[in-house]
């Protein structure tokens, strides 16, 4: 993997700016509420030696959501917008796309329409232009997208837009032998190029949607290389399913932000012993975006309601953190 | 995951059977002669911080092929003898079976029919009978087989017909910071209740053959249900592949004896900066086996030409390990 562009793109980003924290401040940006008191509680009961409910570091297995839960997802996916960029980059090749969803959005710059698409949609957006690309061509592309990809409200990198309070979560879990997985709907392949430097997350612990490859000889050389057909799309009940095909266990905690992330929860709640299941319910149109039960992207409705009954922790991100992002001068 | 029954077991097997050794005797296995030389150099070349080689942690990732590579795969695999006793055991379910390949050999316990298979054959007699169950149940099932199985010829569990020199390197390996990874032919689950306490290998780093997996409800609760169709025969090209999707890295390290491992040796080969390829090559009828380019299973043949041309570390069991087995009385 070539890293290095990216490397030096988001050196002064996410967990590099975070100060080493003593324990009992390892979460700094988050209030002295009920959201943060149910994870400390949680990772000291299941880390403390001689705690009832301690799990060995063997079975720390924590998962993780990515658009919503670790970065942002509003206006639309960021991979979305990286999608749509790609398929106009590579019109000229594919006469076809102009009659074809999502391509025919994607092509028009309807966002409504593309967004519409959904998960799945998402995924063919990203497949269909690499196709015949090696895994690092497609790194090199994503890559560049990125580097030069702005928020369109905050105006800065995607890879900016990530949750402080998240990102010190990490961090705590990593430091405390956790495993810590992105399980998500997003394409494998577009989140491994960064999620090592921003997450703390190497390639083999990123889980997401996958296209088709095959192996070949270029120059006799043996290669990989993408075909435009999707293989996965790592959403809803196909987490879980992830989850034990790559993982091969049942992880402990987990935390999403939509109804998508609810079987990976109920999952995760389902294993005998402590369990912590976490939401972020967006809440804070200020700061970020307020959304929920009608939002077209990241909908959070049946996941709320599970939530509440099963008295999972809701991080109310208005009431739940001093501060959203790194970028953000707000109050500490 | 239930492994209380097996790890009474494996207690006294494998890595927990190696004494600590000091770093220049981390191999007491290995013979002082050209394949343990190689090894050594190698290691020392990609960990030794200021070596022009140097590697950083996160990038020292190894592949192990599992059958003939770790554990003895001959008269034929031991999935083989767990899927025949599968099939017959379920037989009654089945009336089909005694019409098709490759049920019909193992119904009648013809091993060469069995074994004409190939690697294909040995998921699918793996795969059928356990229609339905969950991970958790086929876990129960294949870990009750393996505590009462044993070795025709040797006698032993399974288990433990692994090899010590190579339980020394990986143990070796994992004290020098390698993640080190199995890629197999056999099936993912059937590997996977074992190796961490026989290899030191996690389940997250087991990586094979796999069948459909879906999600349903069974009382109000989720679980995941195996069907006896097969999503991956894990073989030859497709090991490269399973690589790149569940690693996400391409290996500097990678072991394997058959052909079947020949291009995930080439894929590791080709990557930039020093790489160890290696094969094991069955060389000790007395001690173990002795067979390479005619044999059905574990067929080491295009590969040996490739290793020889290439300049590829060729283990001879016979010249190269001073004991193949722990329970082996042979000379030290």
């Amino acid at each position: 993997m070539n890293t290095a562009p990216f490397r030096s793109l988001v050196a002064l980003t996410a967990l590099s700016v975070l100060p080493s924290q003593a324990d009992g401040d390892s979460l700094p940006s988050w209030k002295d509420a009920s959201a943060r008191n149910s994870i400390v509680k949680f990772v000291e009961e299941v880390t403390t030696p001689g705690s009832p409910h301690y799990v060995k570091p063997a079975d720390r297995v924590a998962v993780f959501d990515n658009d919503g839960t670790l970065w942002t997802e509003l206006p639309t996916y960021p991979q979305f917008y990286f999608g749509m960029a790609r398929v106009k980059a590579n019109a000229s090749r594919h006469p076809e796309w102009s009659a074809v969803e999502p391509f025919k959005s994607a092509l028009a710059g309807d966002l409504e329409g593309v967004v519409a698409s959904g998960v799945r949609g998402l995924i063919e957006l990203t497949a269909a232009p690499h196709d015949g690309l090696t895994p690092d061509e497609f790194e090199q592309v994503a890559t560049a997208w990125l580097s030069q990809a702005r928020h369109p409200r905050f105006g800065r990198p995607y890879t900016e837009c990530v949750y402080l309070p998240m990102l010190e979560l990490l961090r705590w879990l990593q430091a405390k032998e956790f495993q810590t997985y992105i399980v998500s709907g997003g394409s494998q392949e577009f989140l491994r190029p960064w999620t090592a430097h921003v997450y703390g997350i190497p390639a083999s612990r990123v889980i997401g949607s996958t296209v088709v490859t095959r192996w070949e000889r270029r120059d006799g050389k043996p290669v990989i290389v993408r075909t435009g057909k999707i293989e996965l799309v790592n959403d809803k009940e196909e987490k879980v399913l992830s989850i034990q095909r790559v993982i091969g266990q049942r992880p402990i905690l987990a935390f999403g932000n939509s109804d998508g992330d609810l079987p990976m929860l109920e999952w995760t709640a389902g294993g005998a012993g402590l369990r912590f299941c976490g939401y972020v319910h967006h809440t804070d149109a200020e700061r970020e975006y307020a959304y929920d039960r009608q939002s077209k992207t990241g909908r959070l409705d049946k996941g709320l309601d599970t939530a509440r009954a099963k008295g999972w922790t809701v991080v109310d991100i208005k009431q739940d953190w001093h501060r959203v992002f790194n970028f953000e001068p707000g109050p500490r």
